[in-house]
């Protein structure tokens, strides 16, 4: 019998091994391995199994990593041609033994393998990591699109907000996650322990993060926050060594100034909504008398869309003097507002990422400021101007559907006037 | 636009009747919110969506709760009659566009309602409640098994391994926590307080269970274990108020004695085999004396096999003299061998439940012991016999294969010799 | 030189005899081991020492133990006679270098043992029992009484408010604790995990307890509290085993319905008003909707009080009254409310303990209720009748001042009004 | 009568005051509180009494607080007067009455008060912070050492090993408390982050704490160990960014090679040999394979001494080829030898302090170093030249008695060969 003592076959060999280097280009063993867990034996011994699979894996080069997703891709991928008659069959007659035949059939094999991989403590975090190499790999090899797509879909369940913990990060967090926060920090560079200190440590800052129980040293996504006695104008105040603290029951308002990401592995899986609107839960609790929750974010397409501004004789003017950096604080901010509130793509939809962000969350532009990012990118992205977004909770979901039927931008009366700021007469006075 | 509002509307609407009392067996708002969470709008007011489901889902009556299992497992089940001509065209040509296609068309619509609920905090235990009614309505309306099927595999992958965390349960675990140990021992009934301290308390005892992160207050499985001199013959001894303890680092064997499941709607998702095999490794570490890990088990099945033994005149009279008690402690330990190791079902596996649970994670029957449970289930279902299962973890691997592919029971030299006993002298003996 | 290696001798002459049987009776080596620990070897091996002085110490018997501290009593005194004159010359010339040598002189050398003893992990905790031991062992040896002064100094100091740690007990307190306050429950015994149970899990109950860092097992006393819409009138029905849970949030009242001191062998050191008024100050942070903090006292010398009053006649008549159950719920309350307002010893304090207590805190007589307790102590103590004591922190440092310079007692105007109730007519009622 | 609501009346005086700015120089106000505190009323309202102390002290001036300190030296020093003849009186009549006047009267009241000020939270680390200004005042006023007596004695009481806890400090502690590592790290001062990193973060790496449980946030002192191969010769290899670490099951020897006493406040009472001992203890069962527990130490006398060596011709030659570095490292090591081993104090202990520390907790002087610290300050104090001190416990004992009886140095054969090596013909070479 060819299948006897296949599985204590296999594990003695892998086990004679382990202590020999693995060749990085050799996937023979991760694929008999892989063979194993899929097969009935993966119920008893499918943790250790799946721990060496993960270690070889580590062990491979690119290419090997490529032939390892090509092989799931392939040989693990959906039975498209046993499917295609047990689907005819159960739409004929919905029976439950039909069923559990088609929904095995309809699931691609690599789903299951990637389940079972999931067992060894720190699988998690590992097979993150996997995606993260997919990502990186499908960009030459766009066929393992299809994988990807199985990844996403395992992910975000396993990612799913019943799972997530938030956790505040502040000055009794270890130092091994403040590392990771000063590493992932996206938006505004933390540039050492003194200035992370600055953002975690005083009574009028605040920090939350999201976390995977599995992957407890690794924050998801995490939202640096300010608690201001008025909506900031700028991010520079807000990021100062000089300032004084404010005691926190003083804040009137909760700025979040800084929003990241931290695992490539997890791109698709969206956790920001859901982060800010719990901190805003959190805080409105902890602080009642808070009475705005804003941002203050940056406008990353304002400069390239100034650029293709030509039309419309002041209008043009005005773009090109905001450009260059002549125009009037007024008048950047009143580009700004017709930036964010009629850039739109095809799809109908704001062209700048971050206000179809917080757009899509329900937020509404409250306001805008011109000198208000002096760092390079700052001015590289929007010549220095950024946005306030405003979280009220009881309209964020009235704006998102607005925003999602209608493409409707929701905005401020201030915002709204300033985008309707009539420059006529203006380029004269910038002339003389 | 009918769309127009949809969901500001109809939480507005929830918003005005939730003081309201509900009726329990209109399910109109239910289905309503179920589609709402389904549309575009559940990504992002899916927190508060999910939550007002799982509210409403509690109030209903379980006719009620049947007519909202019937929706899923109609409306929300797979679309067959699209799926085909997909499937057809994938297998022609996979392409990407087609996979994601095919995808979304191939899982259930219920599968992504259950994971959009699993959002509000607790959600998790309350799907897994949720589950344990559909298994009861099931019963009398048994095309749910459609459903049960889909959260079978959703629970599955949500209570994989890696997200298990085995804790020590002793006596400084909370009393919420051993209020549940209590309830939902299966095996050797708790009594009282002091009963649960014996098996706690002890420098000789040891508990441990799994939990999952999103069900912090709730253990999974767990198992008792008794660390002892010897491999013990008896439950009584092992339970007995009157025992002296040991101290642990004398311990040479490590008995687990009783292993119970507690949540009903995990049915069908195995937490045993893990659970044994993390806390053999456990206890190795912790005591590197222990030299045998064993079970002291009960054997379900033994009485009723007896009554069924009239072949063979010795046989036959031993198993009768087994039954009434009058067989020698000898005797009853053969007899419990030849069943154990003989007594198959069909598929070629063993008909005693328990054994299968054993002898399939690779474990081998090491002895077997009469007058070993005086309780009242323990003399009802095997006469008071009991068996030590050996967990050898350098053999379970191959144990498994051998029993998986060959049905093969593996057994010490003293448990085989016990089944052959020949009974051709004895019946004269006993009829002397 | 004799004291040539002197440590080194005595500990390796300890270690050969260490799984040698120790006489109880034998006090030479404690004797040794106490020196060694005096010298300045004490410095370097302290703990080594301490640890084997706090053995022996358990092993030895009661006579061996008031051998040991008659020697503590007698060799480790003060030296006075070595005082008497350093302290006449400090007297004249009050020199640092004098100071340090009367400083020395004037602390009894028991004192400098007990705190070198208290250095090995656990030590805390067996010096607490050698207390409880020494207070029983002072009663046939009064002489000890200079000892005990000792330990309680040392004790006061080291279980300084300072050091104290406030924890909630409730239903996430692990077993080992609650045992602990199941045993120690002094005022309404716990009869079982079920009476437990209800003092803990529902939501209008608390328990408070004080913690030493260096005794993290042992409350040293501990507070039950019921959170009540209005102030009680009987403990049975705050104990009730039918009575539906308050949601705390809906509570105006919080009744301290029983405290117990914990540690035999911290007798003479107080924490019982800390912790009341911490309690209280906790609870109004966590419920600002509370408005009332009494407690529902027992009355314990309320019966033997009502005997000794014979004169008068009314007065009398209604005592005898009260006495033999036959009085009204009012005359009980008012005979009550004379006892606790009028009865006094011979230093004008109350002869009421629980009264002292209270009143010493700053508390307030608030009301009082006849019918209130149903067990037999407080059947056999106060004839059923128990008081409530209002802590209104506005008021207890003035109440205590009143309470301390004149023996005035803080009452409520009703209870006043009680205790000035004529009885003139009664009698005649109570005749008819 | 004057002391009528004395206690009521002052605490309202404050309370009106609170908010008033406070006058930095005036201590009415303390010393109304301190006389509030130390009275019978003390006992209800110390808690709150004391926090009005402290935030008083905190206010105050020098000025003020030597005024602060100079009423506890004088106010309430011990009363020299009364206590002679209670001493004479005890001496000839010692009776428990007796015994509790002289108590009252031997301790000095300030004591009294120090405990007392003990309660408020946070109170314990104020306490030793005020001890930090004491003996920075002292200097200039000799005569408040006679309080510093009473502090030291209180806090040696209070900071009891029984009462310290040693905790690990690694990559999972908290901001907080590794901002303290940072700035009290007093031997091998921590640049950055990044170095702080490498000594807390890699495999081979430990630092360990004790802490005080009423100053959670303050470490008292703390040791950073090294897990190496061998005994490192050099402190610059230790703290090398270039080097590649060792996973711990490999390391044999543990290197001490920096400890730092943390609380100014606490001088005078000595944790350190109570912490190496402990780690040793600690690290030895969590590496049983580690045979060598070493300090990698500084020699800050040895310039000075050999500044001081003009005798001998050979001898005093060396000693200035030590002193410019154009020695040999071997002379250099026999130099540092002859240094530790012979240089007296007058008392008979080595001139070198931290020679007296571990000599004094045991150890023995194993091997010495030339070239092995290439700081400033290394080459300052002892021209690079470093010690390794041995910790082996089943030493140390006896080691400690020689040291302490008769000032025997205990050394390695090397070390004692290298101390005796002869110059005679050295010079020669040197001058060739």
């Amino acid at each position: 019998m060819h299948r006897n003592r296949f599985l204590t076959d296999i594990l003695s060999t892998l086990f004679d091994r382990r202590n020999a280097s693995l060749n990085p280009d050799d996937t023979r063993d991760i694929f008999a391995l892989c063979h194993a867990l899929m097969s009935e034996e993966g119920e008893v011994s499918g943790q250790k199994l799946a721990a060496g699979i993960l270690n070889r894996y580590c062990a491979l080069s690119d290419e090997g990593r490529v032939a390892f997703f090509q092989m799931l891709n392939t040989d693990l991928d959906v039975d498209a041609a046993a499917l295609a008659p047990l689907a005819a069959d159960y739409a004929n007659a919905p029976t439950t033994a039909l069923f559990k035949r088609l929904s095995r059939a309809a699931e691609p094999k690599r789903q299951e393998l990637l389940r079972r991989l999931n067992q060894p403590p720190g699988a998690t975090a590992e097979l993150v990591a996997m995606r993260t190499d997919l990502l990186r790999l499908t960009k030459d090899n766009t066929e393992l699109e299809r994988t990807d797509h199985d990844f996403v879909h395992l992910l975000r369940s396993w990612f799913n907000r019943g799972f997530l913990v938030l956790k505040q990060i502040n000055w009794d967090t270890p130092a091994r996650i403040l590392d990771k926060i000063v590493a992932y920090e996206a938006v505004h560079q933390i540039n050492d322990w003194d200035d992370l200190r600055r953002r975690l440590y005083p009574p009028d800052r605040r920090c939350f993060a999201f976390f995977h129980p599995a992957m407890p040293d690794e924050p998801l996504i995490f939202v640096e926050v300010a608690l201001t006695e008025d909506v900031p104008g700028s991010i520079d105040s807000v990021l100062s060594d000089k300032r004084d603290p404010l005691a926190a029951e003083y804040a009137r308002v909760a700025v979040f100034y800084s929003i990241s990401n931290c695992q490539k592995g997890l791109a698709g899986i969206s956790f920001g909504n859901l982060l800010i609107k719990q901190v805003v839960a959190e805080l409105a609790m902890e602080f009642p008398q808070l009475d705005h929750f804003v941002t203050l974010s940056p406008i990353p397409g304002l400069i390239k869309w100034l650029g293709s501004q030509t039309d419309g004789a002041a209008h043009g003017a005005v773009a090109a003097a905001a450009l260059d950096g002549s125009a009037t604080a007024e008048d950047t901010r009143a580009m700004a507002a017709r930036y964010l509130l009629s850039a739109k793509r095809a799809d109908g939809l704001p062209v700048d990422p971050v206000a179809r962000f917080h757009l899509g969350n329900g937020a509404e532009i409250h306001d805008i400021h011109a000198d208000a990012d002096s760092s390079d990118s700052g001015r590289a992205q929007s010549g220095g101007a950024m946005v306030n977004y405003l979280y009220d909770l009881s309209r964020t979901e009235r704006n998102h559907e607005d925003f999602a039927l209608n493409g409707a931008v929701a905005a401020s009366k201030l915002v709204t006037a300033l985008a309707a700021t009539s420059f006529i007469s203006r380029p004269k006075e910038l002339s003389s």
